[in-house]
């Protein structure tokens, strides 16, 4: 036993002695030159050794037994502990979502990185353009040492064929979704509360008088917030005794419009998005006194083409959108829309995925985050 | 050698079976099962005993072969590749940021991954609240095996004091810092034409016969983005034989004001920023007829607090910001402003680090990524 003289401190360090000591603990242990299972210098070895004074040495220790790093055994020893050391190579998440451009996916991902990071796992961030790569990615998860994963997942995920479906059941690890569900994917999913606050936001219009409302969509109809949000404003008009009429389809076909698209489209005169709108008003028999978008920015794609054709609102019309971007409250009319908890949905997805290691349950769960809706400017009384 | 009874492939599968041998290889030889420099079975071997055809064989070695996994020695066989499947363990960046709640930060991480993925690694990502926790993640990058380190440094980190600047020197691995420098910290640094920008506005304004122009700045003012911001200031005016005067200070002593903050402040009526840029404004003698905001959001809150008090802009004074933020274009008076690249600089900051991988040179650069000056509604001859 004289591992002891494999550390060695600086007495002129800016670095206490106790953090000094616990650094190179941890080194020995990591590093496996102190072998796992192994036992280590008993409190009086390091104290004389070292000539410091047994309240550091203890400290030391007490921080490297807390991390994991070491294991005292009554009786017996203080021992390298040998699974934590381990399993610490493996406390990464991966974080893989499918485009990131909204401040949503951001306090998304603080959210997940705020819980992982108290549990001493990190945040591993992968962007996949298409469902292609974002199965590619979980398909190298043993390979990359990942515990879990956090799925943003890609528009196409939630239209997948069998064979795809396949390849996220096997996926190795737990998974959790976050917004949005992959149907057949049986798994932790955690979503906003999309049709509480798409309903509060369709009786505010009704309560407002308005009888004729659009639902203003792009081509992408089976993510789940977005049939959530249409099934609200078809139960809502339903429940008054109101008619709900086909949606409006803006942009592509099977494209999802993206933050830094519709900021784009949105300024440019000529853009797709904003003809197919001011169609769409022109030709309307009888012309809606509101629309629903079904984000924000396609709320801003409404309001520039409204603008455009010089409808007012919200005195000739109401718009309303739903996520409460930044945007929102800044625009010329301020937008009456429903708020999102993407902060939350991050940080509620971390916890369950961390409940899960060791995969430990078979029973999933989903997860709806509240909303709220905040009334401004856009909507006024008919 | 009967390594090969561990492979077993599913003929029935919907995996191509020399993607499932390919798979299990690398299975093997990741978990140490097969061991490092061993041999592995010869083609032959592998296609008897597996009943498959020489060519599947012979592409699932190929792959392997690509992927660094194996190693085929002329006349002797073919090996586990030691060094390759060790290295993998540590093909981690991280990507450590002081705060992110804005677009900007989102598109410097989407720009680095899409680097650094492209040579195989991964981002691993972390946000520090304060210039502690950001030593304390970069003390740990080893024991975290992580290759490099991106940074986006805390205010805090910009003025720090000696003891500081040698923990940041004593970091193990590679450090390239992104848009802001840590003075006496000798790395690369990517950041904006900061400069070349702010000349660009200032230019811009005394062009339109601007001779009483303010910079509006929060009280943290030693960041370099921020201090080459105001040295263009100065030295635009110089040059046009004006003068600088002082800064309009706002915000908290010493703190700086985040994208989420002047979110809620720019629309809280009782806010101190809105208070002190009025108090500022009906104090000013004589009244300055543009105001060049330090950023976006500092331009946000001057729009409304001269809202507020009845100030026509651009009419009757001018504002430009800095960053083109997606809200720029859509405030109620579109924003002249300069954009930076921030893709671009996590991208370009990413190239420099996986250059140093392996430590390979001592010299460091600073790079500077253009930035574009967008005139908008905001500004207007005097």
């Amino acid at each position: 036993m004289n591992k002891v003289t494999d550390i060695s401190l600086a007495e002129d360090s800016f670095i206490s002695l106790h953090v000094q000591l616990h650094n190179q603990l941890r080194q020995l242990i990591h590093s496996e030159r102190w072998p796992n299972a192994s036992r280590i210098p008993s409190e009086n070895e390091l104290t004389s050794h070292l000539n410091i004074s047994r309240s550091t040495v203890r400290l030391a220790l007490q921080q490297a037994e807390l991390e994991g790093l070491i294991e005292r055994i009554a009786g017996r020893g203080t021992f390298v502990a040998y699974t934590l050391t381990k399993d610490h190579q493996r406390r990464l998440i991966a974080f893989v979502t499918g485009g990131i451009d909204a401040e949503n996916h951001l306090l998304m991902l603080s959210g997940a990185e705020q819980e992982v990071r108290a549990l001493d796992y990190q945040i591993v961030f992968s962007t996949a353009k298409n469902q292609e790569e974002e199965l590619h990615i979980l398909e190298r998860v043993e390979q990359d040492s990942i515990a879990g994963v956090l799925l943003w997942a890609n528009a196409l995920s939630t239209r997948s064929p069998e064979s795809a479906l396949t390849r996220y059941k096997q996926v190795p690890v737990p998974v959790v979704l976050m917004d949005r569900k992959i149907p057949g994917f049986d798994c932790d999913c955690v979503t906003s509360d999309n049709y509480g606050g798409a309903k509060a936001l369709m009786r505010h219009l009704i309560d407002l008088g308005h009888r004729h409302i659009i639902f203003l969509t792009h081509d992408i109809f089976e993510i789940f917030p977005v049939t959530e949000r249409y099934r609200a404003y078809c139960e809502t008009l339903e429940e008054a005794g109101l008619s709900a009429v086909e949606p409006w389809v803006i942009g592509q076909r099977g494209v999802e419009i993206s933050a830094t698209y519709a900021v784009q489209s949105s300024v440019d005169k000529k853009s797709l998005e904003l003809q197919q709108i001011k169609d769409y008003i022109l030709n309307a028999q009888p012309r809606p006194t509101a629309i629903f978008a079904m984000n924000d920015w396609l709320a801003v794609l409404a309001l520039r083409a409204l603008k455009q054709l010089d409808i007012k609102i919200p005195d000739d019309l109401s718009i309303a959108g739903f996520d409460d971007i930044d945007l929102a409250m800044h625009l010329e009319v301020p937008l009456t829309t429903v708020a999102q908890n993407p902060f939350a949905i991050g940080k509620r997805a971390a916890q369950l995925l961390l409940n899960r290691l060791p995969r430990n349950s078979t029973h999933t769960t989903l997860e709806v985050i509240p909303t709220e809706l905040r009334i401004r400017s856009s909507t006024a009384r008919i």
